[in-house]
Order: structure tokens, then C-alpha cells, then sequence
């Protein structure tokens, strides 16, 4: 990007040439069409960052012609924008005189139309092509900004593909705005609907802090500082990195956009999210090619652990709910939950990051307004004497984007890490310190580095637009990546009632939060939540709740509850088992029940035993280990690689031998029944945990298998009515010897099986679970709410 | 322990009576001997911790008697004794008439004795019993303490033993001081010796740190406090523990000692070690039985990560060398390379505390004389208000336990954290903070607590000892268990030269030190090394050379440097694979050489892409997997279960099928060859790495197998001369395919066989290494100088 400083050089030069004398020289002929061209966005930065684009590519032999686009008529259209037109601004570095002359070809270039109806579109494209012809233009390519709510994207989107997409040849580009979509689903919805229109390459997804300055640099300033940022930039140096937006303002006035959307729609997921990225990404190889850039962004997001309820703190400033009720015309007894503040941990699951949190904040309301990005080194560095050595000083580096203390866009290394190379033309030193402290230090122990000209990020954002720079933009895959990724934390909060906080310096430590494991939590516990008058799960309905079912103990409570109450039980069976023999032999399931058992382990659990703890299938399907179906394999992804197991503690039922699966001469049954022999001692497991399908058929034991066949077996081959329909399975033999037997049952689809059950009476054949009837040891069924209630 | 002030009560009561009158209620009669009664240590802290307890166990109805003991014959020996018990002090809440009676009735009971021959030691014996029949007592038990060099110790405890031992029934207590053998070697060797005459339950190892009262406390505060510490004393929540005992004066005037053990052996080995046991231990459940206490310590010391050359920075202040060269009448070339200041990281590899640095740090001319063990804990909190809340302050826990800004001992709990629990008596809170900082925090910021009265660790420790409780002593499990992990670190370092530094405050930051991955190193680059004018390894000796071996590539250096330079090499091959194919095929040997490979790799090389690697082995013995001679049981300890593997990628050799040993029958190597034609496409593994025997062998490719009809396996069962006779091993048919093979060669024993492959011709039947050709890939040496040179 020349910077208009350079610009005006240039100006004096071919200010006065009319675009018709360089015509036969030209690059091509670029129309842009900003739809929308009289709103809001479109007033304050979109016509002024193409004016900015107009000054700078004046020079490049392209030729230009700007559409001001919306539904009005053009007598209400062309006042409106004469108005904003007249409006613009010129650089301060830029001469009066050249900026009026350039303002005014500028206003030459510019027209309103009004695009309504297909044929609205279809006259455009005949203007354009008529003014080519006339002028002796060839076409580069078609330019449309859609500043529009996104409900009118695919309808518009149709009408530039039907009415006025240029020759082939002729390169198309669609500007779109956030949102874009609420959650996957929705994203997922708003994608396939685009894309019967427009191919991805022709659409750019607008996120504005991508043309924030401090952002766009963020890749090249790892880049070329790798020497010193290679050996550091990871789990062993740092210790967290803070990704922070802070405003002062509310939502006032917005709420009806705002109350459907909450603060991690509206910025964690898109603005914070991306900034993630860039600090976290590998750096492609080829850190020129869009394509590689965000594919490397996309291996990011498939990194990132799964976010539940618990990694989110949320809150909602005081007032809020009064602008709500007055702004959406709400009876007075309506209680908004749409969060105002979030404070999120994320982690990411590669060996750079490992354990490392990520912690991403951002609300209205609050005591200033500030964003930035901040990487925290660990303190690494033992001082032997007493007086404060330099080298035990904080060591960070941060991203400053904007406002703050600082005021201004910067960079700032500690002094006591490196000296940044700064290459980059438009970025310069700051020497002269203000009394300033940020972040524990004052501004003189860190190098600071801040641009020569600070530029509106639509401003840049419009410039890659048209340098066709993909990866200053969303794209569809990386979009749907990071929907996918925060959607289970929406889902997750969807019903929570946040903090209520009375905003601004009052807020005082209400706020702060605190990581606990992989979760964070308000760390002032006593606090007036917003009151739960309706609806909802209120704090009563998390207690759990002992009972009998089916002359059994049965545990109930929500499901996330159950499951920590069940992963609490687990661990203390295995302390004991440790303390009785020295291990602990415990068979476990397949199925999706368990895997939240499994997430619970890994994230709270981690004293669990898991040395001393040999690990059992209840039942595999016969296909490879590796395979997404195959139970092992959910045991794998889910436990086993978030945990230090031996080896040789890790018993997979061997379906494949010799190179086939489950063939009843291969022995594999046999083997694994060998196996349990030699290492339990003869005796049996100390836990089995099973679950019960809709049918009633629990481990493989299915309806109709002839279990009374089974009965001198501890392992068989069984046959499943659904696909696949081998098994290996324990059977009741072997399920029945265990000192405990846990049931896990989860979810309103178990319901009726669940009612059924409770009445019918011990008919194994019909009801296989009902076959499972310890001799010695215990039975517990832990069953949901949804799943015992409906 | 009774304290003092409550005992000036009893005095009055029982003050003025005799022994005889209460000697038919007596608990019995204890026999006191201090051995080198006359000595320093014996002056300075023995009588007087007698006296106290004499003082504190006057009303329990034991009687004692007191002999002071010296090689000295009795006119010398006695006025000198006589001198050091005229000195002895009251404690200041005794009242001086008090006081003085008591001090009467000691003095009365104490007397010299002359030990040195058996004989001696008979007579005190026989005089012992007369004494106990002429007043009609019932003897408790025979305390000796031996304050003398522990060259005499043996042979004391043989005359002890042999000649003044007391009746079965009665104790005996022999006490011992430091040092305790130089190395593990040398402490093994004295506690064989020692157990000729004495049971491990007769020896108590004194170390004094045990004693002091801050130390003292640290179990009991973990315990009474365990409902705030249990969530937060772990990995999760603690950044890292420094354990630290800095020292102003230097070593003159003790080098004749000092200058054969160094600071690690003199402090570090064992009163910073007791401390990081203390703080790290799991609190058994019995914590009043000491037994428990020492096996829970034991335990510790089973987890603690081996210590490498990089685990330590030493230092050496720079008037040391002409200390010890005037002291011990050294030419002027003299070198010394002792190190008096040591910088030690140290981690324990279990899920508690994995990855935690505990830093153990002592030195001599430092710039100021402190103790402490400081627990810092990891900023968990982000603060969300842009003042600093009191939540984002540090958060530590100080056992202080001397000297330093505080001069008391005393327990600093940051109030950020927890007010915690000190029910103990003897401790008191302190409330009027002095004008103090502690790391980082005024003392304001902190819940302080100090004893009431503090205590000479040697009056607390004798105290114990005749109170027997063992777990305040060091017991020969422990000692060698603590030898066997520091004894590495110091045969690593016995040729390094150590940072000189100037002492005092001019050390400046030249000791500061870094923590990088799991090693250490000094922070400050541009320093004078002491020269290196004679002998040792000096920097040049390090470098790597390459050359020819056998007409292939060969890299030669010392052993660490060329594991590092292998390991890297691997790793950049690895790297390449990926990129090529998306996996990397590793196959690897067994045998001791691999094993410094892969604990370079695990400390060193996080970033392998281990999730894309697939682990093959080269050959294994047909033994249970599990058991320690299994090949693949090495490469799990030593290298799985620190790095996370997917569980598909491991593929140890098939040696056990249908529950036997490589039985031609079960087709286990036919099942290996097929798996590894499954996974890599036919073609070969990248890399395979090998050893030679000292026979010429490789993998378990021996002289004399029918290695010809091999050459249409790639997998096979062979025999070895040596046991376990049957192997399976890759043949050279899978070897010779492979991209890259690496023959790593190590130790002066393999010299001789590396000399002659280097003249024989390629003969695989009498030298099967011969017989590795690849034929299309590339082979290098890897061979150590010792092994290439002798």
C-alpha cells in the first residue's frame, strides 16, 4: 500500500491527465458498487476508505467508477449521498489542493443507483458495459460491498449472479459484513445459500479488526523476529496470552441487534477469535500465499479443545435489562440472560500450546476502553540476589490495537527479552516515553513501535479487497471451523444467568475471574446474581438426588452434574482398589454416554491412578481399532491421549486377527478372556461401567443373541440388528463377577426406555440390561434428569 | 517438648529431691555419651541441647546420666570439658535461681571419660551397670553421640557394639553427622559398614535442617491447612518452589574439607533435599508414624527426574582458588574446580508435580545470608478492572527459615491466598509488620506467623532423638536414595569449570540463572570462565567431527554431544517425512545406548511430530513385554510414557501369541511383517536406528544365524548366544530397504570391536553388522570418541 505521503507526489503528475488519454495503457476497469451506500457503516468508513483506495490507485493505470447503491429511489438516494460524498475527508499529510482535485474526480467517478429488482441489476450491468464500450475500457473486474443486513445477502447475491456478473475473464467480488449467521447451524445455512450464487473465491467476509494496524502485523512481526521467537514461543516460555476488548460503552440504542446476539457473538468469536489465531497459527512457509495463511488457520482451529459450560464466565451490566424492556417493547417481568461480558479459557491442543490458557474477554460497561492482545512469559529466571535484577523483571509482548493508556496502536517487547526487528516500512520506533505504565511496567522497559500513520481498518481492509489479499478476510471454511468451535460453549450458557455488574470503575473486582483446571470462575464469591423469576435452571435444580430404581441405587441429577458426581465415584473406587491391591481394573463402554464421563476425567481427575489402572473394553465393534466407529478408538481420542496410561495397561478386544475382523477360528474371544485371567487374577473387574440403548440391550448383549449360550464365556462374538452388526462383547458371566457396576444413562431419548424399564421384570432376552445382576459386588444407576423425567 | 517457662514451675517441686527418693517410679535410667565431647560442635550446640533436654525430662521420672567422651586422657580432657559446661546458658524465660539448680543437678550427673580403646568402652559399660545396681534403677537405654570425622565411625560403632552395648530390651541410640559418604558409592560402602555393629533402628543421621523449627513445620502447616492447600498444591496451581540457603562468609579456613565436597555435597544433597521432600511428599495418612513419613519420602525420591551435566550452573568466588591453595599447600598452577554456588533444577515426574522446576540454590560469598523454601503459585487470575485488584497480586507461601530482611524464622502465606490454620502450639501470628519486603510483597501482604521462642535445631533434635522420632532423622534408605539421584549430577559436572564470581554485591547479576526446557543456565553471557589451564574437557574437546567409517558417512564427538547432534537429526528427518508424507516410520533398537537418544529427545524435542510417528522394533527377546529385559519395555520407560504417542502408532513385536513365547507356529512374525506392510504402503521406514555388539551383531541378527534363508523375510524368529536365547528381529531384507539407518556406537567397551570392523572385509555371517547395506538409502555412523578412539 503506497501511503498517501508518497501519494502526492505522484498527484502532481497526472492530476490533471483525464483517464480517456491512458486508456489503451490500462490495467482494466474496476465498478464498485457499494450497496448500502447511504447507511450508517457506509457513511462514517466505507465511501471514505474507497476514496483513500481511489488516491492510492490513481497512479496504477486502473480506472474507476463508483456506484452508490441502495432501495430508495434516486431522488431520496442522490441527496443522501451528495451529503456523505461531500463529507470526505483528506489525509493530514496530504496538500490541500492535490486532495481537493482528487475529491473531485472522485465525486466525477461517483453515482447512486437505485438496485432494488432484478432489473435494477440488469441496467447496471448494461451502464457498465455501454460506458466500457464508449470509453474503450477493458473490464478488470466488479466490486460489490454489500452494507446490508445479512437476511438480504442471498437475495442480492442472486441478482448480481442473474442480472449483472461480468464476462468471464472479468473478476467478481462480494463484500460481506458480519454476522454471518449465530451459531453453526445457522452459519452452515447462510454458507450453502451464498454458495448457489457466488464461488467462495468471489466472496470476502469482512471482519474489520483484520484491518486493524496492530493486527495485520502480528504474522509479519513473528516472521521476522523468529530468531528470538522460535526458541520461546510456546507452552515451556509462555504462560498465558490475553486477548482482551474492553468498552466503556453499553448497548443502548442496539439491543434489538444485541439481545439476540451477546457479547461472544457479537465479538469473541469473530474479532478475538482471529486475533487468536494470528498469535497462535503456524507461520506457513509461503507467508505470501492467502491460501496457505488460512490454511494454517484452519489446522489452528481443529487444535482447539472443546469449550463447555465451565469455560466461560458471563455477565450482564445492571441497567441492561431496563434498555431491553424499553427498546424491545418487554412487559416489565421480562429477564434478558444475553451476556454484556465474557470471559473465556481456551486451550489448544497441539505440543506448542499444551496447556497453555487463552484468555479471551471482552464487555460493555466497563471501566475503559481498550483491546489488545498481551503474551505473557513464564518467569524463568532465578535472580540470586536481592535487589531486583533486570532479568527478573515481567517479560511480555504485546499487541496493542487501540485506546487504552497507550491511546495509540503499538507494539511493545520488554526490554528484557529482545530488540524487535521492525523491517516494515510505516512502522517506527517510540523513544520519547510517556508517563505511562502498562501492564506492571512502564512504558520505558519495553521497546515500543507504533505506525507512522494510523489508518481506519476499513481503510486497509478495502485496499486488500482489491489487492485480492483472501487472508485479511473469513473464509467460508475457517468461518464454519470457528462456529464449530464456539457453539458448544453457546449451547452450553444458553440458559445461564449471568453476573449482573453495576458497570464502569464500580465494577471493582466483581469481575475478575480465575482458571481452575481448564475452567474459569468469578473469583468474588458474593454477589447478587441476576434473579432466576422464571424459566430456567435454577441453583436448586443442579442438587443431586439418591433413589432407587429397579431395587437398585440410582444417582440422579443434570446430566453435567451426574457425570462429575460419577467421575468423583470412579476416582475414589480406584483409590481404594490401589489401596487393596495395587490396581485397579476397570471395564468401560462404548458409546457417546462416557465420553462426557471421559472429558470429566481428563480435565478434573488428574490424580486418578491411571498408572496403576488397567483399562477394559465392555464391547467392540469389529472393525479396525482406527476406525471413527470403532469403541476403542472413541476410548483413544477422548481418555487415552489426554492421559499417561502404560502401555501395557491398555487392553483393545483383539476383532482383528490375522488381518480379519472376528472370526470365530481366530481365537480373538478366547484371547481376550486369557488375557483378563492372567492379569485380574482369576478374580473380576473392580468396575464396569455399561449404558442401556433405546432397546434395552446393554455392552453387546443385544435382543435375541443367545445368551444362554454364553454362559461359560466371559468374552463372545455377538450379533448387533444395527451396523455393524459383529461384536465382541463381555458377557453377563463376566459382567456380573465385577465388584461394581455402574449404569450410565443419559438424555431425553432414554426417557421411555428408561419409564419401561422401571416397570417390566427381570427377562434378559427381551431386556438384556435386566440380565445384569452382580453376584457379589454392587449396581448403581446413574440416569439424568432428562432420561428418568423426560 | 515441654517448653521451658512451664517447667519452672515443676522445678520447685521436684527441684530439691534425689534421684534415689523417686527411683522406684522411675521410667529408667538413660546413659548419655557425647563422643568428642570436647569438639566444636559438641561446645557450641551438644551440652547445651543435653542440658535442655535434662531440663525438659527432669519431671518424667527418667533418670540420666551424662559422659563426655574424647580420645584424651582425663587430665586433659577434663578441665576442658569442665570448661564448656561452666558455659552453658538459660534459656531467658527461666528464672536465673532456677535455672542455676538445675544447671547444679547437670553438672553433678556429667563426667569425662576417656574412650578410645576397647576397653574403654568395656568399662564405661561395667561402670554403667554398677552404677544402675547401686541405686537400684532399671536401665532405659545407652544414647551415643558421635561428634567426630565419619572415618571413625565404624570403628566406634565396633566397640559400642562389642563392648558397651546394653541388655536386650534396653535401647541404644548411636547418633551420626554429616557427611555421609561423598557419593552413592561411598555412602553405600559406610552403611555396609556400619551395619555390622548397629540396626538400621540404633543409627540416627543428623541432619540439622531437620531441626530448625521453620522446617520442622512445614508436614504439620500442609496438613492442618490441607482443605486450602489440597485444590492448589499441584502443578496446576504452582509456578515453581525455590529452595535457597545463600551464605555471606566464604570457605576460608574449611577448605582442607570443603574443597572435597563442594556446595552440593555439603548443603544441597541433603538440607535443601530434605526441604523439597518435605514440601513435595504426599502426607501419609498416619502422620505421627514416622515409618510412614520415611516411606512417603522414599517414595519422592523414586519420582525425581534423573539430573544431566545441564541440570546445574556452578560458580566459584574468585578468592577461593588461593584459599585453598595457601590451606593445602598447593603449587601456584593449582586449579581448583570445587564449586561453592550451584543453581540445581530439579522435577518430579509425577501427576502432582510433572513439569514444576523446584530450584535448589546455595552458595558462599553471596551478598546476603538467608533460608527459605518459597512456593510461588501461578497467576491463575485475570483482572478485568484496569487498577490492580488485590486477586492479581502474587501469590506465595515463604517457609522462612533464618536470616535475611526478616531475621526470625517464620511461615508467609500472601493474604491473596488463604488465612491459614496454625493451631500449633508455640506459634504465635505476627500483627506489627516492620518496614520489610519479601519477595515482591511488603510484609503487610502477608499472614506472618514466628515461634514463640526459637529453638537451636540441635536442642529440637535431640529432643527427638530421645523421643525417637526417626522421621526428623535421615535413615539409610533415604541417604541412598538421595545419593543415587545427586551422585549423576555430580559425576556430570566433575570436570566443568565453574562461573567465577567476585562475591558479595558485586556479583551483580552474573549468577542469575534461566530455566530452558528442563536444564539450567547462567542468563549472563560475557563472563571470565576460570581458565582452563590443565586437563579436563575444554571447549574444543566438544566439537563434532565427521569422517568415513567403513566407506560410509561417520559422525565422532564425546557421547552427549553426539546423541544431541543424532537426536537432532532425527528430528529433522521426521520433520521432512511429514512434509513428504504426512508420517514418519521409525524402527528401534534395544539395548543402553538408544536410551540417552530418547531422554534427549523427550527433553529437548517437544515439538516431534510424535502424533505422526509410527515406533516399529527392530528385534525383541521373546520375554513377556512387560518384563524388564523386554526391548520394548526399555523404549516404554524411557521413552513412551514421556511423549504422547497414539496408541495405532505403537507396534511392539508380536513375541507373545496365544499366551507363548515365540512359538514358529503362531505366526507372530509373519503377523509383524503383514502389519508393517499395511501401514507403510509396502515401501520401507524412514529411519532406522541400530547398535553393534560387542560380537559384531545387530538387531538380533547374531554369528552363525542362517541369515541366507532370511532373505525372503523381512521378520523372523532367530537365536542369540546370550539369554534369553530366541529373538525376533527385523531381517536385512526389511533393514537394507530403509530410507535411512543410523548405526549409533558408545563406550570405551565397544573399542575393540569398532578397531576391527574397521579392517574386515563385509562378512555377515561371521560380522552380521557387515551385512547392513541399504540399497537405496543412506547409513552414518554415529560412534563416540571413546569408542572410536579407546
Amino acid at each position: 500500500m503506497i501511503p498517501w505521503k508518497a501519494l502526492s507526489g505522484l498527484l502532481l503528475l497526472v492530476g490533471s491527465l483525464q483517464q480517456q488519454t491512458w486508456a489503451k495503457e490500462s490495467k482494466g476497469h474496476v465498478s464498485v458498487v457499494i450497496v448500502g451506500a447511504t447507511g450508517d457503516l457506509a457513511r462514517k468508513y466505507l465511501w471514505q476508505g474507497f476514496f483513500q483506495l481511489y488516491g492510492e490507485q490513481v497512479s496504477s493505470r486502473h480506472s474507476f467508477s463508483f456506484y452508490g447503491a441502495a432501495l430508495s429511489e434516486p431522488e431520496k438516494g442522490n441527496p443522501a449521498m451528495s451529503e456523505i460524498l461531500k463529507g470526505l475527508a483528506c489525509p493530514a499529510d496530504v496538500a490541500p489542493e492535490r486532495c481537493a482535485l482528487l475529491k473531485d474526480q472522485f465525486l466525477k467517478l461517483s453515482q447512486y443507483r437505485q438496485l432494488q429488482t432484478a432489473e435494477h441489476y440488469a441496467a447496471l450491468s448494461a451502464e457498465i458495459r455501454e460506458q466500457l464500450k464508449q470509453e474503450g475500457l477493458v473490464e478488470a473486474g466488479r466490486l460489490f460491498y454489500l452494507s446490508v443486513p445479512p437476511f438480504s445477502y442471498a437475495d442480492i447475491a442472486e441478482k448480481i449472479n442473474s442480472s449483472c456478473r461480468p464476462d468471464p475473464g472479468v473478476w467478481l467480488r462480494v463484500v460481506l459484513e458480519k454476522p454471518f449467521g449465530h451459531d453453526y447451524e445457522s452459519a452452515l445455512q447462510l454458507s450453502k445459500d451464498l454458495k448457489k450464487f457466488l464461488k467462495e473465491e468471489e466472496m470476502y467476509r469482512i471482519d474489520h479488526y483484520l484491518g486493524k494496524q496492530a493486527v495485520t502485523q502480528i504474522l509479519p512481526f513473528r516472521h521476522e523476529n523468529r530468531k528470538f521467537l522460535d526458541p520461546i514461543w510456546n507452552k515451556h516460555h509462555i504462560e498465558r496470552v490475553e486477548i482482551v476488548m474492553k468498552e466503556t460503552v453499553d448497548a443502548k440504542g442496539r439491543t434489538h441487534f444485541y439481545n439476540q446476539y451477546g457479547v461472544i457473538r457479537d465479538v469473541i468469536q469473530n474479532h478475538l477469535t482471529e486475533i487468536l489465531t494470528h498469535v497462535a497459527m503456524e507461520i506457513p512457509v509461503n507467508r505470501s500465499s492467502s491460501e496457505e495463511i488460512l490454511k494454517s488457520k484452519l489446522k489452528l482451529f481443529g487444535s482447539l479443545q472443546r469449550l463447555a459450560k465451565g469455560s466461560a464466565v458471563i455477565g450482564q451490566y445492571q441497567a441492561y435489562n431496563s434498555e431491553v424492556t424499553v427498546e424491545l417493547n418487554k412487559t416489565a417481568d421480562y429477564i434478558s440472560i444475553t451476556p454484556t461480558f465474557a470471559g473465556v479459557a481456551v486451550y489448544i491442543e497441539n505440543s506448542q500450546w499444551d496447556g497453555i490458557p487463552f484468555i479471551l474477554t471482552s464487555g460493555k460497561a466497563l471501566d475503559e476502553r481498550v483491546s489488545y492482545a498481551r503474551v505473557l512469559f513464564r518467569n524463568q529466571v532465578f535472580c540470586t540476589q536481592n535487589i531486583v535484577s533486570v532479568h527478573c523483571k515481567p517479560k511480555q509482548i504485546i499487541f496493542h490495537i487501540g485506546q487504552g493508556n497507550l491511546k495509540y496502536p503499538a507494539f511493545l517487547v520488554s526490554k528484557n527479552l529482545f530488540k524487535p526487528q521492525l523491517p516494515l516500512s510505516g512502522w517506527k520506533e517510540v523513544t520519547e516515553y510517556t508517563n505511562v505504565s502498562l501492564f506492571g511496567q512502564p512504558l520505558s522497559e519495553y521497546y515500543v513501535y507504533t505506525p507512522v500513520a494510523q489508518m481506519d481498518p476499513y481503510a486497509v481492509l478495502i485496499s486488500h479487497i482489491f489487492q485480492a489479499k483472501r487472508d485479511s478476510f473469513v473464509s467460508a471454511e475457517n468461518l464454519l471451523a470457528s462456529w464449530n468451535f464456539w457453539t458448544p460453549l453457546l449451547d452450553g450458557i444458553s440458559h445461564e444467568y449471568p453476573r449482573a455488574y453495576p458497570g464502569g470503575a464500580d465494577n471493582a473486582n466483581l469481575l475478575d475471574f480465575e482458571l481452575q483446571g481448564n475452567e474459569v470462575s468469578f473469583v468474588h464469591e458474593a454477589v447478587v446474581l441476576l434473579s432466576p423469576v422464571r424459566g430456567g435452571a435454577s441453583s436448586e435444580s443442579f442438587q443431586i438426588t439418591q433413589g432407587k430404581y429397579r431395587t437398585n441405587e440410582m444417582v440422579t441429577a443434570w446430566a453435567e452434574e451426574l457425570v462429575s458426581r460419577l467421575a468423583s465415584d470412579l476416582h475414589m473406587a480406584a483409590e481404594e482398589a490401589m489401596k487393596r491391591s495395587g490396581q485397579f481394573h476397570l471395564a468401560l463402554s462404548g458409546g457417546s454416554s462416557p465420553i462426557a464421563l471421559f472429558q470429566r476425567l481428563v480435565l478434573h481427575h488428574y490424580t486418578f491412578p491411571w498408572k496403576e489402572t488397567h483399562l477394559w473394553m465392555v464391547d467392540e465393534r469389529c472393525v479396525s481399532l482406527t476406525e471413527r466407529g470403532s469403541n476403542f478408538r472413541n476410548l483413544h481420542d477422548n481418555l487415552l491421549q489426554h492421559i499417561k496410561v502404560p502401555y501395557f495397561n491398555i487392553h483393545p478386544m483383539p476383532v482383528l486377527v490375522n488381518q480379519r475382523l472376528c472370526v470365530e477360528e481366530d481365537g480373538g474371544a478366547e484371547s481376550y478372556e486369557k488375557e483378563m485371567s492372567r492379569l485380574i487374577n482369576g478374580t473380576s473387574f473392580d468396575w464396569v461401567l455399561l449404558g442401556v440403548g433405546d432397546d434395552g440391550h446393554t455392552a453387546s448383549l443385544f435382543r435375541g443373541c443367545k445368551l444362554d449360550v454364553l454362559e461359560n464365556k466371559l468374552v463372545a462374538l455377538t450379533e448387533s440388528p444395527f451396523k455393524p452388526h459383529q461384536r465382541m462383547s463381555l458377557t453377563f458371566s463376566a459382567i456380573n463377577k465385577a465388584k461394581n457396576i455402574r449404569v450410565l444413562v443419559l438424555g431425553k431419548g432414554k426417557h421411555e426406555m428408561i419409564t419401561q424399564l422401571s416397570r417390566v421384570k427381570d427377562d434378559p432376552k427381551k431386556w438384556p440390561i435386566t440380565g445384569v445382576k452382580p453376584s457379589n459386588g454392587k449396581l448403581v444407576w446413574y440416569i439424568d434428569y432428562e432420561a428418568l423425567l423426560g
